[in-house]
């Protein structure tokens, strides 16, 4: 159960309601988010809801049958609405773009992405500055310095940034120069980072695991929420199945699926989601119409020489092309 | 390699080049459609293609470099157009509707349904009489019988039928009653029933095997093809994963990829490839969008009561409002 | 519900046992094997068991709660021993090894095989002589007259023959050939097939799908028995996952499991399960240790020229070290 | 390519061969665990090796066409032995058993299952005292203190530690209390963690992904063995796939793959493999034929009261059994 306490309760009446808990064999664990105040309560077993609900200090209580609970749409409706700032939002009525490299790779390359991103009309930059690599051998990105200067050149043209974070230690080094940090699929359960992503006023977003189910990656979400953080995103990203004609195998299902049973938004990344570079505006374009929240890919001015995932990425052009049909299917969506 | 033979080619021409066939190497595989006359050489090594090129008898040579031949869009560039009379076809430049019940169930379930598609300018009518069931102790289907009912009912409005052959002593017992013979999920590799259906004059829409990959669904239809049949449809039905939030995992990479590599029509399932019928339509309008040729889903007047799969079947007013914007969404699709 | 009849029960009994199922909405399946004559009842709600046990014609009643009910173990507790003649059993107290090529290619090979198989003390021989490939244009198999020429060499050596089915039509025509019809991977849920099996009196090994449940693997044993024919063989054959540095992930979790859940016996083919040929000895006795009545593995003279699977055929040699490595760990497992 | 290096090589030296490698554009890694000193080098393109062979400070070239490179057996022929002191090692010629609960929960807890482990000869004690949990509700384990208790009861019986690490700033605060640092299959590819893990002077067992690959878990032992540590042990524990009969599909297809490829020893985990108690004696012994050179499952007193995995945990009458018939089957597998 999700227990809603109202703001300026005191700690005398916070042990109050954890007795209540302990009473009915229930364990209270409280949580503090920029937006609200809560104490979940996880048990098992009958009671009178009366018994808790005239308490002082409780606003309401939510009856959550999901395992996770401050995640779920069964206690909260509306959709939560991602604010960055300077009017750029995500899940409040529009579709969220957010475009880029796989690597950070340059001055000049921020430079060409970022005029490709503003004659557009997107306002998110993707890009990576740490790696995450299987051969420790390669090429494992630019690090805090890049992050740093593509900070600078972004800003100056009202661009936000969403980039992965791969380690705790990262989070802090990383927080005044990222707008939304991006946790990937090989961390998706890495729960130490989950929990430290928990405590910082940032939006996270969250890609589903490599082989991860829905439910996990709600309760991933869950971690961060619970640790005090409602600045979420969801990403469906692709995952691992037998089929070897595409990289990852783009999993729409999930989009409508996530869309019920949360109130969190959904982001579909269509570039690793099928892996080769024709076929990404074609699934771009289904995930829009599966309810897909904003759509993140990757484009480079010149794919074929760029460091990374090259394979999957599209030119100005092909981009350019990809983000008017975007807009025009989301807005046939709306209609509907 | 697909040698195109010359109309009126004699016996001692198709000799001569399976002759010049065996001198390269080769084995030649003589196959003779509704519309061609071919001969598919499969062999390795080099030669000068000119040795064959100048031969009497053939029209043209395709180097296919892909393991099927037929079906591939190496040779023809032109996609197959399925004409099922009466001015319905499939892959004609309009977006093909497929709709009905899981199991054909009576007479008056049959003429609720035909009504319905009616009304919303669907041509062609789904529904199963053999049934293939996991259980020997389930439902098996209203058999031939059923199948003849239906029929009378459907030409009589004007409606196509497609519907599920299992084993190869059906197809005759079928033949004056189908329009599309549906071979399913389970028997996508059943190589004899594809073998005889490359005997018929009637369109044939193989569905993706359970965990069938990509690769195999060609295969599949180059069956059918090389036993002397062109009327070829693949479907996208949802293959098996890890994931358990949905009955299926909708697998719409598959349909960008097949359009790529294949000139068949491709025909996306999405009752199946979610199996949660809240979900369907956001599936059917993504299907769309990533470049489907047609949509087949399930409608019942009351899916409670269906015999069989009425938890991702739509009633006839959720049907009524999907065909709409399905519609609309091809439209779209059409003007990029 | 599993009813067990008396043997030389009237029709009329019969009939009364219907009535009194109909009447507690349990609708019943006559099933009369080569050993038993059973009446299956399926229906949901309480009733008292009481009112059919002293039914005329009854001899035992069992409440099998697995929707599988014939296969279950829940009703015969004691394992299934499968009588090939000759003193040629599976399951009956020692470990049956069936091996032998992929494809029956020539009277000397299946000679040199036979030869191999008497002097190592292995009864069975596997091959293929109609071949399931997924192109068209491969080898099909020797056929019918591959089959004939084998029986004759491998009655005169006293050696049983198991090989595929693949179809209604080769049932009767392989018949007075066979010692085992086997239905493989891709035709496990080939309904028809399994109908017809059922009618037979012939022992019959059902392999595992390719991408098959342990639960649809009893489902399929369940559609034979419930034909009429208790004579079934499980075989555990690898299953399709991601991994792709094995052909198939072979399941061994599913042999105990299947043993605690089912009578009947269970082989594991180790050949195809691993699919690479240095490794196939490994998994041979990894089956055993996991609990399989029986090894079936593919064995050649030269593995190198076989026409099929010549990549996963051990050679005489690699054969015979391994066969003696299997009896000797099956006798440390009888030990324990 | 692998350049083993001389003891006592200059940092001249070194630098001489990293120009030489640039000269053939290869980019040259150094690495230094605690028994070698090497430099890997990765390149595309022709060179002729005699240019690099005859250079001082190099004692060997192995050319590696694996993309992992320290850890495969191309050029470590024989097997990494793991000496955790007092006698008790890995891979050297016995069979190496680890066994314990789930979580370590109480003092009590841990002298009843040491004492069973020292009655039983087993050297190694597996538990957790950091728990990672799909739920932020869930318990997460005793933590440091844990560890340290256990350590200390542990260490006056001569039994060895293996825990799992969750993060980088776990590690030198579990430092002087663990023998063997286990990286979970949520962490497989957590590779800042892999590389903290490289810089520490510890055996460290690394389990494989939910849904890794063989290949993914060669690379991440490389990760470790390339920042300096090569005491590494390779943990197979089943995988995810489509299949509900068991938790999770052990793959011991894996287990003769990994020791063909790599040098280093292979454990076989089969509580988790199959996930249900009854079934996992028989994967244990499966494990051993397979070629695994040690086997981890959980044990506890009393399996119902374990905090967590009681299904698929044996108390010690059933572990005392199995450990006896490892034993035996190891005997026999080391005659063959």
């Amino acid at each position: 159960m999700i227990i809603q306490l109202t703001k300026g309760i005191s700690e005398q009446e916070i042990n109050a309601i954890h007795e209540k808990l302990a009473a009915i064999n229930h364990k209270g664990t409280e949580v503090k988010t920029q937006i609200g105040h809560y104490i979940i309560g996880i048990g098992k077993g009958e009671f009178d809801i009366r018994n808790l609900g005239n308490t002082s200090g409780i606003s309401d209580i939510h009856m959550v049958s999901d395992d996770y609970k401050l995640v779920s749409k069964k206690w909260k409706v509306n959709p939560t609405v991602i604010d960055l700032g300077d009017g750029v939002t995500i899940a409040d009525g529009g579709l969220a773009l957010m475009a880029g490299p796989c690597s950070i790779e340059s001055e000049e390359q921020i430079k060409k992405v970022i005029d490709h991103l503003v004659a557009n009309g997107v306002k998110i930059m993707r890009g990576g500055v740490f790696k995450p690599r299987s051969s420790p051998y390669s090429f494992r990105g630019m690090g805090i310095d890049g992050l740093k200067m593509w900070y600078e050149l972004a800003r100056a043209a009202g661009i936000k940034i969403v980039t992965e974070v791969m380690q705790v230690s990262q989070i802090e080094e990383m927080y005044d120069y990222v707008d939304i940090y991006q946790v990937g699929a090989r961390n998706t359960q890495n729960f130490n980072l989950l929990d430290e992503l928990g405590k910082i006023d940032k939006a996270v977003m969250i890609k589903r695991g490599i082989s991860g189910t829905v439910e996990e990656l709600l309760y991933s979400a869950e971690y961060v929420f619970s640790g005090g953080n409602e600045k979420l995103i969801l990403c469906e990203r692709g995952i691992r199945t037998y089929e070897r004609a595409s990289r990852n195998t783009l999993d729409l299902n999930a989009v409508p699926i996530l869309k019920a049973k949360s109130h969190l938004p959904v982001v579909v990344d269509p570039s690793h989601g099928i892996g080769i570079r024709q076929y990404v505006p074609a699934m771009a374009l289904a995930a829009v119409m599966s309810g897909a929240d904003g759509i993140i890919f990757e484009t480079h001015e010149i794919p074929e020489k760029a460091f990374s995932d090259g394979q999957q990425t599209l030119n100005f052009e092909e981009s350019s092309k990809l983000i008017k049909q975007l807009n025009q299917t989301f807005e046939l969506r709306n209609s509907f």
